[in-house]
C-alpha cells in the first residue's frame, strides 16, 4: 500500500522531532545528560506511592479502577482547590479539568481553538511540547521578544496591534527552555494588555513550585482570570510517569476542552488521579517539594559556578531562581548543532536551542542546559567538557 | 470576552454528546442501568492490583514513575506479543504502540489520516467513541449495511467502488452497540475486498476475549495484516480506569501514530503500563477472564430470557455470543427517545440507538441494552419495565 498517500494534510505539519533522537542518545549508558527536561529519579516519593496505593484501594475500592468523569476524579479536583488557593488562585472543583499531563491540556486547547492559519503568539524561544501539540492544528506563529525579565510587554502590545491573535502561549515562571521568569511588574502590564485587547492567554506553569531562592510571583491568572487558561502538572512535584496535569479555563472554554478530551482519551487514569488526590490530601506534596528542592538547588548552583569558571567570556547565560534549565547563547555565527555532535562524542549531551524556535534559522548559537538529572560532579565535568569544545571552536574562528 | 468567536472550525463538528447526560442519569442512586458500556466493578481484580503495585515498585523502582517512550513501556509491549500470539497475531514488541485506552488510538488515527472531507466508511450503527474521536478531523461518513452476521460484504464492495474511502472502521466481534459478530466467511471476503481495493481498515477489538459460547473467530488482521490497523484494550479484561489500550499498524502508519501521540500526551502512564505488564506476565489476565465471563454470561442469558418472555412480538433483538450489549429494534415509527424518557421516570435507563448513527433520523426505533452492570434480578425487572412501556405504546398506536 502507498501509506504516504493516506496521510492527512495536517500530518505534513507534524515533523519527526530531532529532539527525540537527542533524548534517545542521552539515555545511552555512560552519557552525562544535560539534555532532557526530566526530574531526577531520586526525587520520586517511591515509598509514599507504595503506601498511597494501599490507601487508594482501601478508600475508593473498585471506583479507583472504573471509568470516570472526563472532567476528572472528584476527590482530586477538590484537593487541588486547596493547593491552588496557596497560590492565590481561588476556584471550585467544577472549574478544574484534569488532563493527561499538561500535554493533554495543550492538545485540547489547540484542537478547540486553532483553525488552520490562526495566529498563535509565542515567546521566542518557547516550549517545544506546546509547538508539538499545536502544530497538527496548523497555526501560524508570531514570535514575542524576551529578555532576562521574560516577555517584553511592548513586544506583546505590538503583536496584538498588528495581528489578529487567537491566543498567546507563555511559560512565565522558570521558562522552558530559558529558565527565565517574567517579573511582577511585567505580569501586571501583560494582564492589562490582554484585557485591553480582549485576547486569550495560555499560562503554562509546570515549574512554579520549584523555586530555590527569591519570593514567589503571582500567576498572571490572578490578574486577568477571565482571559487566561492556566495549566500546570504534578509531573515535577510528584511523578511524571503518572501523567497528571490540570487546567483552569473560563467556563465556556472549559466546557469545550472537556468535550475535546472525551474524544481523545475519555478521561485520565482514575487510579493515578486517586493517588494524586491522596498525595495532596495527606500533605505529602508539601513535604516532598522541599526535598526535591534540596536535590536540585545545589545542582543549579554547581552549574552556574561551572559556567562562570569554564565557559568562554563570549557567552551569555541565564541565572534562574528555580526550575530545571539554564539557557546559554554564544556569539553570532556559532553553530550549536555541530558543538552538540562533538560533545556527544565526548559523552555529554545537551539540546541545541534552535529546536525551541518556531521558525527555521533562529537560535543557531543557543543551547539549553538541564541541571536536574546529573549529579554535581558530573555537572562540573560536563560543563568543563562543553566549554573546552566551545573555546576550541572560538579560537579556531579567531585564527 | 466573546469566547464563542474563538472556537476553531473543527469545534463546530464536536457536538455536546447527549449520551453524556444519559450516562449521568444512569449513575443516579436507585437507577437500574442498562445504559453504560461499563464493566461490573465486581469484575475488577482489586486484590491482585494491590499485590502488583508492590511488585512494580520492587521490580522497576523509579523507572515506573519516570517519563517513558511514547511507543510504550517495553516490558508491556513484550508480554503483549505473547498475549497476541494466542490470537494468531504474531508481532514483535517494536510493532506495538501503547495508547491511552483504545480511544487514544482512535484519536491518533483520525489525526494522522483524516483531512476535512475525507470519506470514512462505518457500520450503521457504529461505536460512538470512534465517531467522537474522528469528528474533530472533519470526515464525511458513509454507512455500511449490516445484518445478524455483521457487515454485509457486498455493501463494502459497493461503497469502495463508488467512493474514495480513506479508511473503514469496524468492530467485528461483539460489536458496540449491536453485540453482533462478523462470521468467518465474511471476514475472509472482507479481507479479500480490502486487499483488492488496496484500502486501509481499522479493526477495533475491545470485546474479543469476552466470549461466553462458541469458538473464537480470527481477527481480520490475521487475513490482511498490511491493510489493517488493529486495536484493542485492557479495559474489559483488567480495569478501564487504568486507560491502557494498544494498536498494531503497518510500520509507516505506526511511525506517524507515535508522533501524533507524542503531541497529545507524551506517553501513557508508565505505572499503569507496568501494572498491566505484571498482570499479563503473572498469568493474572488468563485467570481473571474466566471469572469475568462467569459474572457476565448469566446476565446475558437472563436478559435474553427476559426479552423472550416480556418484549412485544413486534421487536427484533440480537443474540450475541459475548461482549456487553444486546441491540433491539422496534417497529418503524416507534420513537425510542420518548420510551427512554418514560423508562427513566421508572428508574430504568438504556441508550436510544439513534446515538450510534452518523446521520440524523436513523435508528429512531432502536435501543442498546447493556447486560454487564446490573445483577440478574435487576435485569429481569428492568426488561419487564421497558417491555410494559413498549407494549402500552404499541397498543396506544393500534387503538
Amino acid at each position: 500500500m502507498d501509506y504516504l498517500s493516506l496521510l492527512s494534510e495536517r500530518t505534513k505539519r507534524i515533523s519527526v522531532s530531532a529532539i527525540r533522537e537527542i533524548l534517545k542518545a542521552a539515555s545511552r549508558p555512560g552519557m552525562i545528560s544535560l539534555a532532557g527536561g526530566i526530574p531526577a529519579p531520586e526525587s520520586f516519593p517511591i515509598e509514599i506511592i507504595g503506601k498511597l496505593s494501599d490507601k487508594v484501594i482501601q478508600t475508593y475500592g473498585p471506583s479507583a479502577f472504573q471509568y470516570d468523569l472526563t472532567e476528572g476524579f472528584p476527590p482530586l479536583r477538590k484537593v487541588l482547590c486547596t493547593h491552588l488557593s496557596s497560590k492565590d488562585i481561588f476556584v471550585t472543583p467544577d472549574e478544574i479539568l484534569i488532563t493527561s499531563g499538561s500535554q493533554g491540556a495543550l492538545d485540547a486547547i489547540g484542537k478547540i481553538l486553532i483553525s488552520p492559519g490562526d495566529v498563535v503568539a509565542v515567546e521566542a524561544p518557547t516550549y517545544l511540547g506546546a509547538i508539538q501539540a499545536f502544530n497538527p492544528y496548523e497555526p501560524h506563529y508570531i514570535n514575542l521578544e524576551t529578555d532576562d525579565d521574560g516577555l517584553i510587554p511592548s513586544s506583546l502590545e505590538k503583536a496584538l496591534s498588528s495581528h489578529r491573535v487567537k491566543f498567546i502561549y507563555l511559560v512565565p515562571t522558570f521558562q522552558n527552555p530559558t529558565g527565565r521568569t517574567i517579573s511582577l511588574e511585567r505580569r501586571r502590564e501583560i494582564a492589562s494588555i490582554i484585557i485591553r485587547h480582549n485576547v486569550l492567554l495560555v499560562e503554562d506553569d509546570p515549574y512554579g513550585d520549584l523555586r530555590y531562592r527569591g519570593k514567589a510571583i503571582p500567576s498572571i491568572k490572578t490578574m486577568a482570570p477571565d482571559h487566561i487558561i492556566y495549566l500546570s502538572t504534578l509531573s515535577k512535584v510528584f511523578a511524571p510517569g503518572l501523567r497528571i496535569g490540570f487546567c483552569l479555563a473560563p467556563e465556556m472554554i472549559q466546557k469545550w476542552l472537556v468535550i475535546a478530551k472525551q474524544g481523545v482519551d475519555l478521561h485520565t487514569s482514575t487510579f493515578n488521579q486517586a493517588l494524586a488526590a491522596e498525595y495532596i490530601a495527606g500533605n505529602y506534596l508539601e513535604k516532598t517539594v522541599p526535598k526535591i528542592i534540596r536535590i536540585y538547588q545545589p545542582r543549579l548552583d554547581k552549574m552556574l559556578d561551572a559556567l562562570d569558571r569554564y565557559f568562554p567570556k563570549e557567552f551569555y547565560w541565564s541565572r534562574p531562581d528555580g526550575g530545571m534549565f539554564i539557557w546559554a547563547e554564544g556569539p553570532e555565527g556559532m553553530d550549536m548543532q555541530s558543538i552538540y555532535q562533538e560533545s556527544l562524542r565526548q559523552n555529554v549531551t545537551f539540546v541545541p536551542g534552535r529546536y525551541f524556535y518556531t521558525a527555521k534559522g533562529q537560535g543557531m548559537a543557543t543551547m539549553r542546559l538541564n541541571f536536574t538529572m546529573a549529579g554535581e560532579a558530573a555537572i562540573d565535568d560536563s560543563i568543563k567538557t562543553i566549554a573546552a569544545i566551545l573555546k576550541k571552536r572560538i579560537q579556531g574562528k579567531a585564527a
